[in-house]
């Protein structure tokens, strides 16, 4: 019958054959991963990292798999075992303790040896002839010793050699083949086993490991214009230096500062955005460049170069890193528009192009034209803006707008900074819609400004806080809460007085690492918009020197400093991850917790949104989520307010007052 | 300034620009994708893809996105405009018309002429000068107008150049300059639109465009040697000829044959799995090959090669596909024992390592050795087992055990075959763990068995019914519904009684679009297991030859040809996407829907899992997911019963009396 008559049947050629079939074991769904390894994820230094893989083979062989991992600048694999959690699910873990790319991948094998002894075991248990099972054994064992061999280690090859030869010697049945099952002779089995037909996960994963800063960080805006003591005389950088203490005891960590370079003359911008500017007007920071320089150059009436510096050396003495504005778009009067026409878009009359948003323009700035035919070198020189400060001993960067010049630019320009300088930060402030807000995450911004300073309902709070901690986005969006900024002095701030101050500030402290304020606007209050339904700063410092009266009755800096002490003291207020959303009931309460991965601290917020009136409700806390028993009572310390209370299992009754404050922060451990 | 005197910043070589960074357009998460296009998506003949991407830019310019799609086989792009969904989504359809591998990806770019057309609109309407903005779109014309000659479209090219020379001549302010708003010459620019940067993404995605029964089959199995009439007679292909109307009768599509190749002699098991088989036991067909062929031969006592081409050629010509059991693996007496034995694990005594799940021992059976240096060899030798009975007209195969054949193997010779055959559908009998049942789906298999033999309680089944027919699992696993198999007799049905048998008939026939039974053994109530706790049958075909009386008054077949009827007529249930669960007050009563696409056909289903007594309980339909009005009665046929009900909007009381029928399924309508 095998002869059966039928018509040849023609085959293809053999092609797409892979270059080795025999690698049967399966690696999927590694993780962590942003968009399959397309892009980094990113971790902060001695973090550890969880990895996680699917991992299996056909049939019923043993798979060993593991984790292969490399610190930056390494030349080899440091390899981990992974540990089996059923259900063809494998985990390991590593700590990432150098800034830099951090790769990582998984191998896996169908393992002969321990498939062996496993079986090997089963017919022990059985009483089977395990004759020739010790031979297959036997011969395993041959192939190893020769691997050790070839390894230069000759005592393990001698080793292995004598269980061959009394392997081969056992008798086959009954307990002395229990011999074979042996610790040691295993322990040698997986030092030299064989992975000829191993899978090597693809793509190699990369962590961007990233300074401590970069998830913990609490900022200060301010205009150092404004930090004259005489209101007649532009600030200076000696004055910010004189503003240091200020800024340290209120316990930032950030001072960061509007753009610093010379500022155009060409169309200049008068106070509250006046389209005639008068002689004496100062301009905007942001229109840079004039024929005292562009991005390399400093406003001449803030100081010299020497003075920034010691401004620099000098914050950065004292635990604050002073974080540079990175606006990417020229003045008419910028040296660039003379040097590189072809940097911008010149138009058919002549003229370059100018900022729209048509019908409106913005005839004091020119953006850069990242359609160029000179982008190279357009790339080039704004990367070397970068290098050129952080040759000044800045590394934190707030970068305007990014999300109005190119995304390759940004991966290009950040990896190659990164490479060099591991330790840059690089803020994103691109509010726009949430997918370019991502991108830019992705391609290389360890932070980046959120929508919290519009976020004020309760369960658009919930959903965001929810968002952001949590993968996938928490793997590579680093949010910064800001409750104002100089371009957003909120409806909420403008209409809810002191109370909603302290409350925006105690909300943004609690829920995530980084923060930021502008000030002294913030803690002082200021709270007059423009003009009714204006989200503008009357008066703004964008475009005219202010004085403050930093002593002033209105300031919330008690509260400042008190909360940003409790930052710096509780680990579980430096992570987003962790964050659980509590259930109060209350539609203007809102209460969540963050704690540290090894939960030695839980800190809970609630916090009144309604900060006007006293609001009550009852919390009740989900002690599972929080790695408590949910059955026992909880210790409470408030931080904010002192003081102690043990709460019982259930649901307890929380009054927020605002003539008190218009939040609580708690500490939580289990009662004993 | 600008000369501030500072060390000079050593840059590195300006390496890793990307070739030309003027590609501005991102493009994110495009869908339909299995593992970020690792594998190809699953879709059926005529179905309409949709395809779903993130598209955007940096800044404000318009952003054009097309999505490319390339049938099997042809050589050039179709392209198709993306619709925006707002939040920089974007949506595009198409339908698969041909088998094969049909290929999409999506092309973006920042449109300048898109982008001067918006801009242009506001100058006009807020009565601004727009002569320089008339010149810079001339410009862009004069540009297009290049572009069609080029392409040889000198029409077009001097439509365009006289639309340049008009646009200079314009008035820049007033109605004239509306005139370069004409659509005429935005089709015409459009035509010929600049995508000189356009990003197109990668990698290409593709599509794997299975025949229409890869997603709705309704499969019968059975022994051709119990069809014999005479119980002493071996059965053939003929008796099989002579049963297929039978089987056509109970709206049958696919007849399943166990393995037609000759069986070996050595360890031959005996009925009951008997270890000793005497001389006149028929043995195991999946214990392939002896002296009379392998597989590519055919048993004796079935008949001859012609005779099954007559039988595949019978049933085809009359709607039912032969599929055939492919079951990788050997007796000792199977030719390539012999012939090839690299692809087989040698033991060290000299014999064949054979099949085993120590202690356990399956001495009939040696399993290919996929780890073989020959594994070239053995590849082609499998595949062509495949392309034999292609060549005979078979294009269904049930593949026994796949995940005990190395997953790469399926992937290369699953790709290769339907190269040539893409109207091949594989159904994997892999009952196993879910990562692997998935795995074997996304290297290929059509079809797959699954749990619903085993999921009988109605949370369960609802979660497994949802996992199926949703994305990422519908993507790429076509899951086929058996309540038996020769191996599969399960507890219920051994208790259940005929209602049983019923209720598990309608339930598998609702919920997928694929089924299957074992027959006769299920349409006979066949319920008898080898023993207490056993799901093996009681005297198996697998092991001897059976004989059935087709026209025992315990048949269930009335009602198998009635459901099978339903499922012909009911568009519905044809397909799984569109499963909806429905709230019905009863835990032993499940409610679900199916609907097409077009909503044209809504199917609902309710099953009694307690077949044996009166279940009754409210039902409250999820109207909007079934895009019916809410607040409106529904006008209900009933599909296996009989006649019609007007349900009011709100719940209706459902009973379910196992006396007439264990299920009901009704064709749902909106009442007029």
């Amino acid at each position: 019958m095998r002869a059966n008559a039928a018509a040849p049947v023609v085959i293809p050629p053999r092609d797409g054959l892979p270059d080795d079939g025999r690698r049967r074991a399966i690696i999927e769904a590694v993780s962590p991963a942003v968009d399959g390894g397309r892009f980094p994820v990113k971790r902060v230094i001695g973090d550890t990292v969880v990895v996680g893989a699917d991992a299996f083979a056909d049939g019923h062989d043993v798979v060993s798999v593991r984790l292969r991992h490399r610190p930056p600048g390494a030349g080899d694999w440091i390899e981990i075992p992974m540990d089996e959690l059923g259900n063809d699910q494998w985990r390991a873990e590593f700590r990432v303790e150098s800034l830099g790319r951090h790769a990582f991948t998984v191998a896996a094998w169908t393992d002969a040896w321990a498939t062996w002894r496993r079986d090997l075991r089963k017919r022990i248990d059985a009483r089977q002839d395990v004759a020739v099972d010790l031979r297959i054994g036997a011969a395993m064992i041959d192939g190893a010793s020769a691997r050790a061999r070839a390894l230069g280690a000759a005592d393990d090859g001698r080793s292995l050699a004598s269980w061959a030869t009394e392997l081969r010697a056992m008798r086959p049945a009954g307990d002395t083949a229990g011999r074979a099952l042996d610790d040691g002779l295993d322990a040698l089995m997986r030092a030299y086993v064989d992975r000829a037909h191993e899978t090597v996960h693809e793509p190699i994963l990369e962590i961007s490991v990233e300074p401590a800063m970069a998830r913990f960080s609490t900022w200060y805006e301010l205009f150092p214009r404004s930090t004259s003591p005489d209101p007649k005389v532009h600030g200076t950088f000696r004055d910010v230096i004189a503003r240091l203490p200020y800024i340290i005891d209120l316990g930032f960590d950030v001072l960061y500062l509007p753009p610093i370079h010379p500022i155009g003359l060409t169309f200049r911008k008068g106070p509250n955005n006046a389209t005639e500017a008068r002689p004496e007007d100062l301009g905007v920071p942001w229109a840079i460049g004039s024929p005292d320089g562009g991005h390399q150059s400093i406003h001449p009436a803030l100081g010299t170069l020497d003075d920034f510096r010691a401004l620099v050396s000098t914050a950065e003495a004292r635990g604050v890193a002073i974080a540079l504005d990175i606006a990417f778009q020229a003045s008419p009067d910028h040296p660039w528009v003379r040097e590189h026409p072809t940097w911008f878009r010149q138009r058919p009359d002549g003229t370059v192009q100018y900022a729209e948003n048509p019908p409106k323009k913005y005839q004091d700035i020119y953006p850069f034209d990242f359609e160029s035919d000179d982008w190279p070198g357009l790339w080039a020189a704004l990367e070397d803006v970068f290098r050129y400060w952080i040759a000044q001993g800045v590394h934190v960067f707030r970068v305007d707008n990014p999300h109005t010049k190119a995304f390759p630019f940004w991966e290009w320009a950040i990896a190659r900074i990164k490479a060099d300088h591991p330790e840059v930060v690089f803020l994103a402030e691109a509010f726009t819609r949430p997918r370019v807000m991502y991108r830019l995450a992705k391609v290389g911004f360890t932070q980046s400004y959120t929508y919290f300073t519009w976020r004020t309902r309760k369960a658009e709070l919930a959903a965001y806080l929810t968002e952001l901690s949590r993968p996938p986005v928490s793997d590579f969006f680093g949010p910064n809460f800001w409750p104002n900024t100089p371009d957003i002095l909120h409806g909420t701030l403008q209409e809810g007085g002191r109370s909603m101050f302290e409350a925006r500030y105690v909300l943004a402290a609690t829920s995530s690492s980084n923060i930021g304020i502008y000030g002294p606007a913030y803690e002082l209050g200021e709270n007059t918009p423009r003009e009714p339904g204006s989200e503008e700063y009357l008066n703004s410092e964008k475009y005219e020197q202010r004085t403050w009266d930093l002593d002033g009755p209105t300031t919330i800096a008690p509260l400042i400093r008190r909360m940003n002490r409790v930052r710096r003291e509780h680990a579980a207020l430096q992570v987003n991850a962790g964050l659980v959303i509590h259930d109060i009931e209350d539609d203007q309460l809102i209460a969540y917790s963050k704690q540290t991965p090894d939960g030695s601290d839980r800190v809970l917020a609630i916090v009144s949104l309604a900060p006007n009136e006293i609001r009550r409700g009852t919390l009740r806390l989900d002690l599972g989520a929080l790695g408590l028993d949910p059955g026992r009572p909880v210790f409470v310390e408030d931080l904010l307010a002192g003081g102690t209370e043990t709460w019982p299992a259930g649901g307890i009754e929380i009054e927020i007052d605002p003539a008190i404050l218009p939040a609580r922060v708690l500490q939580l451990r289990a009662a004993t």
